[in-house]
């Protein structure tokens, strides 16, 4: 029994560590596509394009490991809880690494035209979600609640920088229909990096449960966003 | 022995039940959404908006009942497949009841415009997403791997259709910028609408490695969509 229980902490870690080295790979490639779209590199944006495989792979291998420890120990209470957030937080930090393509393919096509303005929220908002995801991760191996109800309270700040991205870009819109298509494209990214802070959210919720087993969702009508 | 299997059985059963009831309460509330769009009814859209917490009520009763199976009957292989399934299920029925929100929320500010065109595309994409959320169900409670099969076989209508509308709501607004802001809304509605598919495919997926063990997940880029 001794050695079986040892044998499931040492899985238990190993299973942390991999989903961090995902969050640390998805949270890297969100950085690269706004780096290269704000600094106007193609040849950054491009390599994102085509690198999701790692976080691919990542993503059945922490399955399978949530399988495993669930078929194999049969953990109780506490552990299960931790066991069932690493499921879910896989889950959303694979879909992290799709929106780091969604956002480099608008990238790729608004490269092609003129700048509409300088990029300031963008990156802006592009730090902000890279830190909920970075906290909200921190939180779940640290079992850290405070933490996790930090990174809840900066979702308000991406959500304003996405209105006001909207209202600035259609006001560019109205005026001069050339920017119509650029325009439309930095809509996108920002709506990208709002979904990305959506599902830091989703894990600092999930760590919140698994810490306390008292469940923070839908208090104050999470669903709806204000651009939606 | 035997009342602790019956009960593991009707428990399964039960929640299978609920996910089902789940399922019918987000594609009416996607139903709803964009009818009330399309045949340009407010108070339809705005019932949409403020009747989420059904859906919010069943997404935590589930996500308990999940837990409850896993901690009291510590189920093996098959058993244990469905209720993992059913966790990931779950996230994504609530999420999908999130997009009929956001939906109804562009179709509200759609609604104070006049119409950009008549709409035909958008309704068509609804019925294809409803279908696949059905369907997929349907999968998940018949085991049925064929009918997952042909409903990750759909997504690429709802690819086409979206940037078929993208292309020429495009082409309005470069026409007309009176159109621009009703036409964001449409284009934000008809990526709503494919995201929906998206998780469709997602829980035809989970069907599929449910019954067989076999991940059909990455296979062949499905990170990137069309349009992103």
């Amino acid at each position: 029994m001794e050695r079986v229980v040892r044998h499931f902490e040492e899985e238990l870690a190993t299973l942390q560590e991999r989903l961090l080295a995902m969050g640390g790979l998805a949270e890297e490639r969100v950085r690269e596509a706004v780096h290269g779209l704000s600094r106007r590199e193609p040849d950054v944006v491009a390599r994102v394009l085509v690198g999701d495989e790692p976080v691919n792979d990542l993503h059945i291998e922490i399955d399978d490991r949530c399988f495993k420890l669930l078929a194999l120990h049969q953990p109780m209470a506490a552990d299960l809880r931790v066991i069932v957030a690493a499921v879910k937080i896989n889950t959303d930090l694979e879909r992290v690494g799709d929106l780091a393509v969604n956002i480099a393919e608008a990238s790729q096509r608004y490269l092609q035209h003129a700048p509409v303005k300088p990029l300031i929220d963008i990156p802006r908002m592009g730090e902000i979600a890279q830190t909920m995801l970075r906290d909200s991760l921190d939180a779940f191996v640290r079992r850290d609640i405070e933490l996790a109800e930090a990174v809840l309270a900066e979702d308000d700040k991406l959500d304003a920088l996405k209105t006001q991205i909207f209202r600035e870009l259609l006001t560019y819109m109205l005026q001069d229909a050339a920017t119509i298509e650029a325009a439309l494209d930095l809509i996108l990214v920002s709506r990208h990096l709002e979904r990305i802070g959506d599902h830091a959210t989703n894990i600092a919720e999930d760590v919140i449960f698994m810490v306390s087993a008292r469940d923070v969702r839908h208090q104050g009508g999470d669903a709806a966003s204000a651009q939606g």
